[in-house]
C-alpha cells in the first residue's frame, strides 16, 4: 500500500500533524545529562520498599488470580478500598459508583467516548493539562478555553463562555478543570469558586469532569473539599439554590500514578453509577480490564496504610523542592525585577503538586525577537542541558509562547538550583541568538 | 443532573442499550458452582512459577524503572525482544514497527482511532470476536460480515461485498480477521486463501488487521505462516500480481494474554513505522504508555526463554482439552446423528487455540421452539450450572441463536466431560420447557 493510499483511508483526525508532546517528554526524560523539569513523573525516591515483599506475597499467596483477567470494572474489593478512600475524602461511595481506569488519562478518555460526537465543545481551563487536550482531541472535541488568575479558574469568565455557546447552539457537553494544584501552572480554586463552578454547572447543567491528580499531594493543613465533596456534601443546599433538585453531575478523576506509582496504571473514577455503566461498556472495548497485579499490590498497600505513608514521604518531599524551586528562580531571574513589574519575570508559588509556571517577559530579554519557548526547546536541551515544558503546549486553543512550566518533581534537590541556573542561560543565549 | 439531562449530554455511540458481554463473561468467571465454557481465560496451571522470582528480580534490581512511567511505544528493550519474536515468526520488523499496547484489543481500539470516522465499515467475518464487535461498534464502525466455511473466510465472498460496498460508495476502511483458530470458530484460513485474502487486499488497496492472538498455540506441527509474514516475505511475488507495487498492508496484532499472562494487560502490534507513528500518537491520550513492571517482566521471561517453555505447556494441555472436549461432545449429543446429518450437533475440530463452535440444530430438540442459545443461557447457569457464549454476540449483523461457543481452556480436564453432559441436560430442558 503506498502512502497516498493509506492516507485515503485515514479518519479525518488522524491527517494532519498530530501533537506527540507527551511522547516527547518520555523520551526526553531518558536523556541522563540533561537535568529535567519536562515530564510530570513522580520521584523513584517516594517508591515505598514495601513493593517488592508486597509483589512476592501476591505472586506466592495467590499467583492464579494476579495474573489472570479481572473484572472490567475492577477488582470488587480494590474497587471497595478506593469507595472508602473517596468517603473519606468527603465524596460518599459504594461500589457501583467506581471505575478502576488504566490511570486516570483512560478516565477521561472514556468520559470523551460516553459523552463526545465530533464537533461537541468541551470548556476547559486556558492553559490546562496537555493529555487532556490530546485526548479531547482524539474524539474531534472542540475545546473553548477559561482564563484564570491567581485564584484558579475565573468563573464569571467561564458563565460567559457558556453563554456565548449556548446562544451560538454550541451547548459543551462538559466542563474539565484541574482545581487543586492544576497542571500546568500549580494554582488552586479558591472555595469560593468552587462553589460558584458548581452554581454555574447547576444552573446550566453541565456535567463537570473534576481531574484530582495532584490534590493530596497539599504540603501542609487540609486540603479544600473537591468538587465531588461540595457537589455531595453541600448538594442539598447548593441544588436548593438552582432550579436542578438534584444538584450538578461531578465526575471526578483520580490517579495513583502520583502516590504509589505509574508504572502500574491505575485511576479511578467516582460518578453515579448510570455514568459509571457508561464507562464499564465502552472500557470493555478499550484494554477490557485494568492490569490486575497492579490492583491487587495497589489494594495490599491501601490496606496495610502504605499509601498514606507514601503520600506523606512526597508531601514533604515536594515541598522541599517547591522551595528550592523557587529560591532558584528567585536567584537567578530576581535581577530581571519583582513579580509583577515590567520586565520581571513571573512564576506560580503552588501550595501543593508538581508544578510552577513561569512567564518570561514576552519581548524576550535581549536584543532578539520575542520570547519563544517552544522555539527555544531545542538550544536548551542540546546546548544548556536543561528541558522543560514549552507554553503551548498547555493551550487548547493559541497562547503560552512566553511561558513554559517548571515541574519540581523528579530533579534532586541538589540539582535544582543548577538546573534553573541552566535555564537562565538557556533564555539569555536565546534572546541574544 | 437529572436522568434526562444526562441523556441530553451523550455520544451518539453512548445511547440506546450498549452490548455487555465482555463484562458479563468476566463477572460469570467468578461463580464457583458453575463449570464455564464461557471467557477465553488462560488456565493459570500455564502460569510458570517464575513469575515470583521474576517480579522480586526486577523489583530488588531496579524498583525506580519498574514503577515509573515508560515511554508510550514501549520500552525499547522490549520492543526490541518483541521484533525478534516476530523475526522468528516470518514477519521483518525493527524497533520502529513495534508498538506495546495494554492488551491486543487496544491495538485494534487504536487502529480504529486511526482509520474510522463515524460510518466507516469496516469487513469482519461472521462470526467474529465479539472483542473487535464493540471496539468496532465503539467508534461508530459499520461492520459487514462475510462469511467463512470450515477453510476459513470465504475469500471470494469478501472480494463480492467489497466490489459491493465499493460500488456504493462504501468503500471499506480495513479487513479484520482472525486467520488461525479463529475466535469463536476454531477454524483456520487455509495457505491457499491466505495467498487469495492478500491478493484481493492488494488489487483493492485494503489494509488487514490481522489479529494473532492464538496463531502460537498450534496443539502440533508447524504453523501457516501469517498474514503478516506472507505479505512480507513473498511480498515481492505477491505484489508483482497485482497493480501496487507495493504489496498489502497488513497490521498485525499479537497479545500476551495467551502466552504470558492476561493479567499483566501486554499485547503488540507489527506495522509499518507510518502507521506505529499513528497509533503512537492516539495512545498519548488513551492510557499514555502501558504498564512498566509487567512489560520488564515480559522481557526477562523472553530472554530466560520462559516464554516458549509456557507456550509449550499451553499447547499440550489445550490438545488434551480439545480431545476431551470433542469426545464429550461426541459422547452427549452424538446420539442425535453424525455430523452433517439433519437434526445432528455439529461441531469444528480445532487445530489450535481455545475455542469450538457448536451448532445445535435450529429447531431445537423437542416440542419447544426454535433454539435460542442467548435466550437458554440463564437457564444453563442457574438451573445446570454451565457456562458458554451464546453466538449472537458474534455476529456483527445477526445470526447465532442455534450456535454458542465453547471455551475450552480454563476448565479442569477433570470438569469437561461433566461440563458437556449439562450442557446436553440443558439443551434438552430448554427445547421442553
Amino acid at each position: 500500500m503506498t502512502s497516498d493510499s493509506l492516507a485515503r483511508q485515514l479518519a479525518s483526525r488522524a491527517r494532519g500533524a498530530g501533537r506527540n508532546d507527551l511522547a516527547v517528554l518520555f523520551a526526553l526524560a531518558e536523556r541522563p545529562d540533561v537535568i529535567s523539569f519536562a515530564g510530570g513523573f513522580p520521584d523513584p525516591a517516594w517508591f515505598r520498599p514495601e513493593f517488592r515483599e508486597v509483589a512476592d506475597q501476591i505472586l506466592t499467596d495467590n499467583p492464579g488470580a494476579a495474573l489472570q483477567y479481572g473484572p472490567t470494572p475492577g477488582l470488587t474489593a480494590f474497587r471497595e478500598l478506593v469507595a472508602q478512600r473517596s468517603e473519606t475524602q468527603g465524596v460518599p461511595a459504594g461500589v457501583d459508583n467506581i471505575l478502576i481506569t488504566s490511570g486516570s488519562l483512560q478516565g477521561l478518555d472514556l468520559v470523551c467516548k460516553v459523552f463526545l460526537d465530533p464537533g461537541d465543545v468541551v470548556v476547559v481551563e486556558d492553559p490546562t493539562y496537555l493529555g487532556a487536550i490530546q485526548t479531547i482531541a482524539g474524539y474531534d472535541g472542540v475545546m473553548v478555553g477559561v482564563t484564570g488568575d491567581d485564584k484558579g479558574l475565573r468563573v464569571d469568565a467561564l458563565d460567559e463562555a457558556v453563554t456565548t455557546l449556548v446562544r451560538q447552539g454550541r451547548r459543551p457537553k462538559f466542563i474539565y478543570t484541574v482545581p487543586s494544584f492544576q497542571n500546568p501552572t500549580g494554582l488552586t480554586l479558591t472555595l469560593e469558586r468552587r462553589h460558584a463552578l458548581l452554581d454555574v454547572a447547576a444552573r446550566r447543567d453541565l456535567p463537570v469532569v473534576e481531574d484530582h491528580a495532584y490534590a493530596e499531594l497539599h504540603y501542609e493543613g487540609r486540603p479544600l473539599p473537591s468538587l465531588a465533596a461540595l457537589a455531595a456534601g453541600a448538594g442539598a443546599a447548593g441544588a436548593a439554590d438552582s432550579a436542578d433538585a438534584d444538584g450538578p453531575l461531578v465526575i471526578h478523576l483520580g490517579t495513583f500514578s502520583k502516590i504509589f506509582s505509574p508504572g502500574l496504571r491505575l485511576g479511578w473514577v467516582v460518578a453515579p453509577p448510570a455514568v459509571i455503566g457508561q464507562l464499564i461498556r465502552f472500557k470493555q472495548g478499550a484494554d477490557q480490564c485494568s492490569n490486575t497485579l497492579g490492583q491487587l499490590m495497589a489494594l495490599e498497600f491501601g490496606r496495610r496504610g502504605l499509601i498514606d505513608a507514601q503520600i506523606a514521604t512526597t508531601r514533604a518531599s515536594l515541598r522541599a523542592k517547591r522551595d528550592l524551586t523557587l529560591a532558584a528562580l528567585h536567584r537567578h531571574f530576581g535581577d530581571l525585577g519583582a513579580a509583577g513589574q515590567p520586565g520581571a519575570v513571573q512564576y506560580t508559588v503552588p501550595d501543593g503538586g508538581f508544578y510552577t509556571w513561569v512567564s518570561l517577559p514576552r519581548e524576550g530579554m535581549g536584543v532578539g525577537a520575542g520570547m519563544d519557548t517552544a522555539a527555544m526547546l531545542a538550544l536548551a536541551i542540546t546546548e544548556h542541558q536543561v528541558a522543560y515544558v514549552a507554553g503551548p503546549a498547555f493551550y487548547a486553543g493559541s497562547g503560552g509562547r512566553h511561558q513554559l512550566r517548571v515541574c519540581f518533581s523528579l530533579v534532586s534537590p541538589t540539582l535544582i538550583d543548577e538546573g534553573i541556573a541552566r535555564l537562565r542561560r538557556a533564555v539569555e543565549a536565546w534572546t541574544n541568538r
